[in-house]
């Protein structure tokens, strides 16, 4: 089972609908169960910067099957996943990256949020995880 | 002048209908004037291996303002630019990324279609960039 | 609205001055809205790691059009931007990188400066900054 | 013995006259003794996916210390050097990197310059030999 890009789209479209509503500019990426890139959207005038980081918070919360927030706080120093972030090509551990489940509760993607402060991004990527349950 | 989400948005949707009309799966990305990616989309079932060939076709496209297949027909063995794939993380200079411009002739950023021939590519990239014109 | 090739080499040139005027021997480097570099100048004996930190600085800081040394402060263990150093193939997150403004107060560019001590960094993009305002 | 800033810049300036004596635009990359990057200019409007090229045919000269032509001749299908272009993180063997020699002939760094026809490429990197000399 894997997210459909017209599913990708609803929560690309959501997304977007919260941005302007809490006034940020964001990028936003949609990957599948494979953690391939499935749908995008980059808010004219968003962070340059935050292009490749939204994508790589999708692909870290598919990774491991959890918000990225949750990895960030085992990467810490000392902690068990100390800089786990220098794994497959880079990761993002900081909020703004939700998986994305179907009513089953299996994982069929991810969303990437990022663009504004980490509780923006991940408000952000909740109003696109809510618009597909 | 580079081109917004909106316009980005109104490209996809054309390439998508057009590549439901000739009956294939498409990976299909957009990017700005920048050569940033500003929207992207992969049809469910597409070729993996086209999400980044795709991109590459866009960014290919901008960054020397024409379609990817001429500068392929310039990089041949023999050819004045042979090998300059090697560049910029990696060039795609077969058909399917097109620049977009404005209507004072002024490149604006480019689309990048990939997941079927060469010439199913082309005529998908050209349907998003006819919509905008 | 980016910055020129001639705006650029003018923040070179003074941000050279500076770093003579306090003896230290840097690498300094423009980018323009793009984060595309546009200038670049390595004195006589600069440090060879440099190159590549000050092209780093300066499209850190139009990645998220805030100095450097900014992202640096979030980026700490426990911080809200822990690791951010992973994504865009590496960023630099200490003092050396500032945006560049137009009158209009939009961002054209960045400097980034390495060579010395982030003191010395910032105090050398900075005099590049000034000479433009 | 590497090139001086100083002189790299003289090189720059005199490709960059050269450039727009002949009405193009060009990216223009100057590397010293160890193919580090020691000046570099993007004349407004250049190609951008001519920046990186630039700077891989000045690395390209002074990594093998010949034309990146004569290079390229050698790389064809076939040729002893067939797909050199796979080292060093990517090499440009087509027209436009030029060693960069002292009085005494010895290689003190190089040219690279990209954004047009590979013969005007070479015309402006051959400019920017010549002034040195």
């Amino acid at each position: 089972m894997s997210i459909t890009l017209e599913q990708a789209e609803v929560a690309v479209k959501a997304a977007k609908a919260k941005a302007v509503e809490i006034g940020t500019l964001m990028n936003i990426a949609i990957v599948d169960a494979g953690a391939n890139l499935t749908a995008f959207a980059r808010m004219d005038g968003a962070w340059l910067g935050s292009l490749d980081i939204s994508q790589k918070k999708a692909k870290t919360a598919r990774f491991f099957d959890m918000p990225t927030g949750v990895i960030g706080s085992l990467s810490q120093p000392g902690g068990s996943l100390y800089n786990i972030e220098h794994s497959n090509g880079g990761l993002i551990t900081f909020p703004g990256g939700i998986p994305i489940k179907n009513a089953a509760g299996e994982v069929i993607g991810a969303i990437g949020v990022s663009g504004s402060s980490v509780e923006n991004d991940n408000t952000v990527a909740q109003a696109g995880v809510d618009a597909l349950s």
